[in-house]
């Protein structure tokens, strides 16, 4: 994936003017998801990494460049410029897999104007994309409830290979127990599951011959059980689990991916239950989403593990997350904008996290200021360079899971009946400048 | 990017029991979207060339290999028979850019059952979202007349970076008139677009000097009008025009980006006018999909041009398309598969497409057939190699752009009040088959 040119044209014919007026200076940009978020209490964020391995890595090769002269744009200077470009700014970010809020600056890039403005483009690819997936994730969990082994099945739904790959990490971040996306698996260090589809069941003369024959080629099979019947197919699959117990092997599970899936879970794992075999651990999916997920549970589904595919590879009820990427500060100072209903926050921000009680409180302040709390936002990358490699990947996922899970009940519900309130404000000093701006 | 490994896990479970049980007979999968879909009473057809190369391609290198040998699960025969794979089928489809419905086979797979198992992820990826982009893409050329110029805005909302390049070239496909993102002009020669952001204004003393300098860089500008006030941003803009139209030069258009846009194009419209510059163009852009568009034009909204992002490259109204890849047919005969409301037609089969007045109506058949009408279906792969190469981009686009502004009324309907009926009916034989099985 040639990657230099995914930007908007416009980053370029305003780099180009700023090259040749010499306008470029240092300038600071910020990102931050526009409030409110519809359906979305909190956020998690993500999309760091593949942001800072851009930033390193971003060159104009020869190809690239030879394009950019067909267009008859550029004149020979600018293109010599591109030959020799690299990133050198500074970048100060909240770290992956924290919960954050609409509003909050959670990147700050300070570079030269083009530097800063040429990155636009695919930062926001990036940060909108892999924050939307993590934070959908995120309430798939909280709906699954801690016990639950959630994974994703979504790449036949996602939007591309490389939405595929992002939401596998995007989801195992937030907490998920796995992928289908061998890709994923391979490029992240994901655990990766699957087993059979209804394909497989009708390769055979019948559904017993299809579970004894692929019980017998791996070593955990889990049944897929709804080819025809589903209860006729938990008897076959049962039939399987005591064949292989009598050779000292054991079944690890069933999975039901259509019709009515609570009142089905609860008749299955009744009928595996009584015939001895509690360990066989039920798998729902099909469609399933948070809101689905919370019905199931509601109507007394009962699942060891739930498979998400579509409506979490989409992120189906918000498929797209406001982010922006705004100018807010350069050599005259701070710059603020302010238009219909949007304001972009002046200068170089930190934002202080509060810890109240069970919950907790934000506040958005100046850079430079002393306030109360845990600072979100750390330098992670100077003159280009990051300062730390990425964090561990399955290290971190066991903490940001267990961040989840301890939200503050408010944040945590999963039907918002009216428009989300997050618990963010702003510093004094912070106040005043944007009063006299 | 390492496609090869774009697959659910269970492909290759299921491809491994197959191989151990040498049930690599031959068989024949469909390809087809779900119906009813929402929100959508006719789709463009797109993803096949992307399909079409990986199956032309997909290899499996040692790394994968090596990966694959780590999860313990494979034997190394197997491995071995995934080195020296190759997709070696059969493949007959509709062309890309033809308009289809749900229920309708659009690609058949026929090859041993392994090659056409294995291939399911990647096909479901490609097809599903690329016809997607493509037929949201048709809605919002509709709404915005034959006479408009749309173009695609997308990539920083898009999901990840191939997604991006996806948006563009099926929203070209369909008869936009071109993308902001320069990695898909570089990738398929579509035409780029794109002049100045916000920032860049802010980057100024005040508007008028910036729209200076950009007009002074640039050959063909056009002018962000929104930064501050739209109608101050027109008359500076109009500065600007009668300077460049003194020194022979030309503005060549006004974009803007907030608030009301009717009520503020009709505004601009009438000062460009009665300036004596009814040349310079108008586009509108924020936040657009089909439903904005014809609203906008319904209260008087004029715009020669529309920029379309969020909403168009993440289908907003519909994120997933719901397309399947199921068995149809193995050494066995026709298969069928019946569950909760879902029907798989069984057997290789056909589409005949008939014309009847100004619209047309779709039967499905047995391959084979001799029904009146023209065959949508034709065979593009054979033994794993294509028998044409790509279409011209280009070329087609004109085509497809012309064939939906010549769609009969009804299905050009943007807002769908009721479930959408599509103009597809089924052959005789065909429902006697169904019937038998």
């Amino acid at each position: 994936m040639r990657e230099a040119l995914t930007m908007d044209l416009y980053e370029l014919t305003m780099a180009y003017s700023y090259f040749k007026r010499g306008l470029n200076g240092p300038a600071t940009f910020d990102y931050f998801v526009r409030a409110p978020t519809e359906h979305r209490r909190f956020l998690i964020f993500a999309g760091l990494e593949t942001l800072l391995d851009y930033l390193e890595n971003l060159r104009f090769e020869p190809e690239d460049l030879a394009y950019l002269e067909s267009l008859g744009l550029f004149d020979r200077e600018f293109l010599e410029y591109l030959r020799g470009f690299r990133f050198r700014g500074e970048v100060w970010a909240v770290p992956e897999g924290e919960v954050v809020f609409p509003g909050e600056p959670l990147v700050r890039v300070s570079a030269s104007r083009i530097e800063a403005q040429l990155i636009e483009t695919f930062l926001l690819n990036a940060l909108n994309f892999e924050t939307l997936i993590a934070s959908k994730a995120a309430r798939v969990l909280l709906a699954a409830g801690l016990e639950a082994s959630v994974v994703d099945f979504s790449p036949r739904r996602d939007h591309g290979v490389d939405a595929a790959l992002k939401v596998a990490r995007a989801s195992y971040l937030a907490g998920f127990a796995g992928t289908s996306n061998v890709a994923a698996g391979r490029a992240f260090g994901i655990p990766v599951v699957g087993t059979m589809a209804h394909a497989y069941v009708m390769s055979f003369p019948d559904e017993l011959s299809a579970f004894r024959a692929f019980a017998e080629d791996h070593p955990n099979p889990t049944l897929l059980i709804d080819t025809y019947d589903v209860l006729e197919g938990a008897r076959n699959a049962l039939r399987v689990a005591q064949e292989l117990r009598a050779r000292g092997r054991q079944l690890f599970g069933v999975r039901i991916d259509s019709g009515d899936l609570a009142a089905l879970s609860r008749k299955v794992r009744r009928l595996l239950d009584e015939a001895g075999f509690p360990e066989v651990k039920l798998i729902v999916s099909g469609d399933l989403d948070e809101y689905r997920i919370q019905a199931f549970r509601e109507q007394g589904g009962v699942a060891w593990g739930y498979g998400v595919g579509t409506r979490l590879g989409v992120s189906w009820d918000l498929p797209a997350l406001g982010g922006v990427y705004k100018l807010v500060e350069d050599a005259h100072g701070p710059r603020i904008k302010k238009s219909a209903g949007k304001l972009t926050l002046p200068a170089r921000k930190q934002v202080w996290r509060l810890e109240e009680g069970e919950g907790f409180r934000d506040v958005i302040g100046l850079e430079g200021e002393d306030l109360p709390g845990r600072p979100l936002l750390r330098k992670v990358m100077v003159d280009g360079r990051r300062l730390e490699p990425p964090a561990d990947l399955r290290a971190l996922r066991e903490r940001v899971r267990a961040r989840i899970f301890a939200l503050p009940e408010p944040l945590r519900v999963i039907r918002l009946e009216e428009a989300p309130a997050y618990p963010v404000g702003y510093s004094a000093r912070l106040e005043a400048l944007v009063r006299r701006l």
